[in-house]
């Protein structure tokens, strides 16, 4: 048996019972690594505002910190929102602008002379930090440009490792799963914290610069939640309270999308279909308003338009027809396929072999030299007459006719199936690399990996269909929407698709993830290709993996997470899974009135369960209410401390008055105040479905198992999910969590 | 008390007990105007499923029928999007094409010769029934205008008034206070059925043509509910589970606005935020794919774009300025307050008088005879060179300079003010006859009005702030940022502003208003100044009106709604809200194995409750269970016909097995199928904010209040209701239904 915590009510029906006694210090906290319970801190939190709201009317200071409360949840997501803005500062440590230091890549650019789209990213006055060391050295040969490209990449990557390894162990990965187990209701001490926010903050850029085929996409999300942890703790209302704390989290998560995309009213939605777990309508509003702030400020930082807020943005002049539907399902099933990759299953190789190895193979092939959202970028867009890319080397621009939009010859040149090749070549590298990199002990996200492994596919795939169309424009599925000459067919579109895909297959995100790319690329109109592949991807991902990767991680930790979106299906009943099992021994209950502290601190020491049921007596087995493991060990320490005569045979009674005792006896030990009255109970006939439902919807510990009105067992989160792996035929040992 | 309802599980935990009894037919559904129990319900579903599920294997046909149930849920998605869009066709109902009867509006006038923006809808081809009728008469006279234009409005409205009273007469109205309600979970017969969905698209179409003050768009959902439900019937997964086909409906209510306002993620937003109760994961999937649908096909059948899809397209060349915070802060102000109009306060008036008014008011002023659509479409658009408005009468077009976009010479000329005046009598007109037309007995929304009311109303501040910044263009609020001659005010802005107040202030809508706004006039860049005025809306509305309009008509109507949005906050325990009371009679309670059938039916007939505990004897009052009323009727007359040897003097007996009786009694009468051996109890020191937690987040109907392991009484949803009212100082009677 495991996992205390008072079915809820506790502190409010204590504080009208027991107005006289003062709350003892420390019950109601929890320890690390343990589960909290959601109705007891809803109440908690409750009653806090009632305080508050009855005082409000006695002086104008107790108004004043009335206001100051109710308007705190919005402060503390407006400075959230602002602090994850500035997460996207970081942008501009990846170089410097020698004409003046404050300004970002495109700021600096903006003023030079280059006006073509082209030059425009490569001013002279920007400077990325290898380059700015290199580049004083002027070195022209292909060999040394080689050879310190992989320097910097080792050096970074060593930094990086050595960093997290050494201040802030939480600071690697994505911290997606976590966070989901943090907002499911589970303490990690110091995950959201200043250092993992720091280090991840410096590791994550040196970790993207370092070359290593990952996304900071995914850590931004973390690095905002640790912004919105720490502003908690400026407002009494959320720092004391574990449930109100993760309201705030939920707007930090959105905010961190936001930021990481430009998208706000997609990060709203990433936080309620992937992240949160406990929802309300208020933590809706208050996550767009995060988001909004975090969008808004980015927009202000970054006045110049084109390049955040719509990431990449694409236009298209050719719509999709119904046929090309059948490619798009297919880069679905591609998407699906990758998601059921098991990241993770193979050993935590060291982190500088992968970046070397990444550095050796990526410098040669431009398409994994270049900075990925670069890549991304280049492939979502669709030929224009500006468009210099190898890519777009159709007959028609080598021609020299500038007659674009018309894509009036689109027959491919050398040059774009030489593009493909490299493409085809960087997919399969980046499909290595991905897989490995993913797991190393540095900050890392999937989303960008993910989104570049389908952006290449769906581009080959859409240049694929192109050069078909184009050649047998005749044949019937063509020949009724594809002229000749026409431009009926858009490579950029296929990758835009295959992004999403593959996005989609990893996080098995849904419509999150379509408004995600819709807000992303700004294509409104393609929102029917996009829900098709994503829906296909998550279908097959789903039949080949079951689960996504954040449930992936959170199984191979072995968090307590009992996930919302899983249904329970069997048909077992509550008696079945509760402790004791037929062979336990007896569950360890406690008497309300006829026990000695010495009988009582015997219990306590020789079990290692989190709480106990209280009954009237062991004959009747009625139930009075339950008390936790840390409350009575903490009131003990209290009453040894504060009242005098407490002794080993004192009586300790939970009920309102004292046993009659006899005339001799030593003072009793009240211990009422810590007795949770109101504990969750069903009935020992309950069907297990319904069980999990509520453990899921009201956010418990534990409940009691009752048999005609008889206490008869206890099942806890961990029993539930112990149950459910039984069930799914894989290791109950492996929930290790209270 | 009231209310039964099995705590759930009944039929799972019956079919592993008594596997050789059947089912007794009529066990387990509703009568009209109850409450569903959501726990039974989802708890039948699963049972369904996994009976599905372990046949599928047996043969090819069972295959099929689990492929279609598991298909079933996207099939009547599918459908209702497709119905849903279709609907849209009663656009084409406002009028003919004479050239093709099968065309619409702008279908019929895109061929036509007129291509300048403003004739286009005026093609010859194009004739409104109206116009259908006078115009062959060619009727030129003012006067006789006037007159038709009266004569056809009370038609109109005399006709549709008509068709509600006599077929059906829950056509009237928005629907949505009513559709809230079925989807918390409460049963009205026929409000989803054939006969609202005719008589209200026909009804809907004529109101709308009577040119009383309503919106059709409020209906569209109600007519998209409609069509969600007829279609769930065609299959048993959806028919047979209240709480499946609320699924169904959640889904229905995101494709109504999607098709009402051309915006699917905002009707997914609407329908997650305002109308849905219980919205998994899996609703919010497929609510988006329903909405897509219905915004795809509204996209075909309407493929020249720039009336669908984005109703409003807007086009602002100027960004908004800090400083205008403040007016659009002042809007959201203006908005809360008409939101907090109660509406329906008013004796209901006779449609015809509201009609005839409404007609001979509406007539002289231009902005109340034109359609109210095309006037917000009017109000929000930018004065650009093309535009003929009266409100776009600058001196810089009366000039016939061209020099647009400049707004080199803003000062307003006589045209505008003239303009200026008729909008506000317009403002007026509307504000009042919106306030007397909600609430006729016709179909109507208020979506439409209140965005007129605040577009005019944003339109008049909108220009007024611009001739202030024309004429002080040097004082320090405008110095900075508008310069001499340049055009920095957008007065369009702030109509669309004052629409979102409005419709904020009304409907209470957060998010998904800003979204739908969004969508409409395609302005991302404005979702600063949309967010700002549409919370302070809701703020002021909630200040002065404390609930939306909803929420008010759910509560004039003494549904039993238990909002979720509305928090709990007082102190009161289970056992004070609970039956019995302090001096009524003890609670009626069945005992497990000691009652004659006689005692039982004497029971029933003397009390009215909706259920009773079973207990295991009077002594004890020890829970065993929870038998409905419904339900035990239903068995007892089955037994009757089924059963030989049932007296009024056999043992009616719970237990499984007999109870030992007397060797010449007559043959007992087993009721342990209908027993619910989980129902759901708390201890009567449990705080009400738990209690109503429960019951909002499981959608219990009952709840069974025990002291120590005994039965002390019951908690049912009405009481809780009742105890919020008299908590809210209002009349706890005024809750009418179980």
């Amino acid at each position: 048996m495991s996992n205390g915590g008072g079915g809820g009510g506790a502190s409010s029906s204590t504080h009208l019972l027991d107005l006289l006694e003062e709350p003892i210090p420390g019950v109601g906290t929890y320890d690390d690594f343990h589960t909290i319970d959601w109705v007891r801190e809803k109440c908690k939190d409750r009653e806090r505002h009632r305080k508050i709201n009855s005082k409000k009317k006695e002086s104008a200071w107790e108004f004043t910190k009335s206001l100051y409360d109710a308007w705190s949840g919005w402060l503390v997501v407006t400075l959230t929102g602002l602090a994850s803005a500035a997460d996207w500062l970081n942008d501009l440590k990846e170089g410097v602008c020698l004409s003046a230091m404050w300004f970002n890549h495109e700021q600096c650019c903006w003023d030079s002379n280059e006006t073509t789209f082209a030059e425009r990213d490569k001013c002279p006055q920007w400077k990325t930090w290898a380059e700015l060391i290199l580049g004083q050295a002027e070195v022209s040969s292909y060999i040394m440009n080689y050879f310190m490209f992989t320097f910097w990449a080792l050096s970074f990557a060593f930094l990086a490792v050595s960093l997290v390894k050494v201040f802030a162990p939480y600071a690697c990965g994505s911290g997606i799963p976590e966070i989901k187990t943090i907002l499911s209701g589970f303490i990690i001490r110091g995950y959201l914290g200043k250092w993992t926010l720091m280090i991840k903050t410096i590791t994550l850029v040196l970790a993207v610069a370092s070359g290593l085929s990952l996304g900071k996409e995914g850590p931004l999300v973390h690095v905002a939640c640790c912004c919105g942890n720490i502003f908690s703790y400026l407002f009494p209302k959320y720092s004391k309270n574990e449930a109100k704390k993760r309201e705030v989290l939920s707007a930090a998560s959105a905010a961190g999308v936001s930021v990481a995309f430009g998208a706000p009213i997609g990060g709203v939605l990433f936080s309620l279909e992937e992240v949160s777990y406990y929802f309300p309508l208020k933590t809706l509003w208050r996550s767009f308003f995060a988001a909004l702030v975090a969008a808004f400020v980015l927009r202000s930082i970054n006045p110049f338009g084109n390049s955040r807020l719509v990431l990449f943005y694409v236009e298209y002049h050719t719509p999709w027809y119904l046929f090309e539907l059948f490619p798009f399902i297919l880069l679905g099933v591609f998407g699906g396929l990758w998601g059921s990759t098991r990241f993770g299953k193979y050993p935590v190789l060291e982190v500088i072999t992968v970046a070397a190895i990444t550095a050796i193979v990526a410098f040669p092939n431009p398409y994994t030299r270049q900075n990925t959202s670069e890549l991304i970028k280049e492939l979502f867009t669709d030929c224009g007459p500006l468009e210099s890319s190898q890519l777009c080397q159709y007959r028609s621009q080598m021609n020299g006719s500038q007659a674009y939009p018309a894509g009036s010859d689109a027959a491919a040149t050398p040059g774009v199936y030489s593009a493909m090749w490299q493409l085809s070549l960087a997919l399969i590298f980046k499909i290595i690399m991905t897989i490995f990199t993913f797991g190393l002990k540095v900050p890392s996200g999937l989303f960008i990996p993910s989104m570049a492994i389908g952006a290449i596919a769906g581009r080959i795939v859409g240049i694929a269909v192109e050069q078909l169309a184009y050649y047998h424009h005749d044949w019937f599925l063509f020949r009724e929407w594809c002229e000749v000459g026409a431009d009926c067919i858009t490579p950029g579109l296929y990758a835009m698709v295959g992004a999403a895909a593959c996005l989609g297959g990893v996080t098995r995100m849904t419509v999150s993830l379509v408004v995600i790319v819709f807000e992303l690329t700004g294509g409104l109109e393609y929102i029917v290709p996009l829900m098709a592949a994503v829906m296909t991807s998550k279908w097959v991902g789903d039949a080949f993996g079951r689960e996504g990767i954040y449930e992936a991680h959170i199984r191979l930790n072995g968090y307590p997470f009992l996930d919302a979106k899983e249904e329970f299906t069997h048909t077992t009943l509550a008696r079945e899974v509760m402790r004791p099992r037929r062979n336990d021994l007896p569950l360890a209950v406690l008497t309300q009135d006829d026990m000695t502290l010495a009988e009582l601190q015997n219990i306590i020491s020789q079990t290692s369960c989190n709480g106990f049921p209280v009954i009237v007596s062991k004959e009747s087995q009625r139930l009075v209410g339950f008390a936790l493991r840390r409350d009575i060990t903490i009131a003990i320490e209290n009453a040894r401390r504060k009242q005098e005569g407490i002794m080993l045979n004192s009586r300790v009674y939970f009920t309102q008055h004292a046993p009659t005792l006899p005339a001799d006896s030593p003072r009793p030990l009240k211990l009422r105040s810590i007795l949770d009255m109101s504990p969750f109970t069903v009935t020992d006939h309950t069907p297990m479905e319904i069980v999990v439902d509520i453990f899921r919807k009201l956010g418990l510990r534990q409940c009691l198992v009752t048999h005609n009105g008889r206490l008869l067992g206890i099942i806890t989160k961990k029993d539930i999910l112990r149950h459910m792996a039984q069930m799914a035929n894989q290791d109950p040992e492996s929930i290790m969590f209270n």
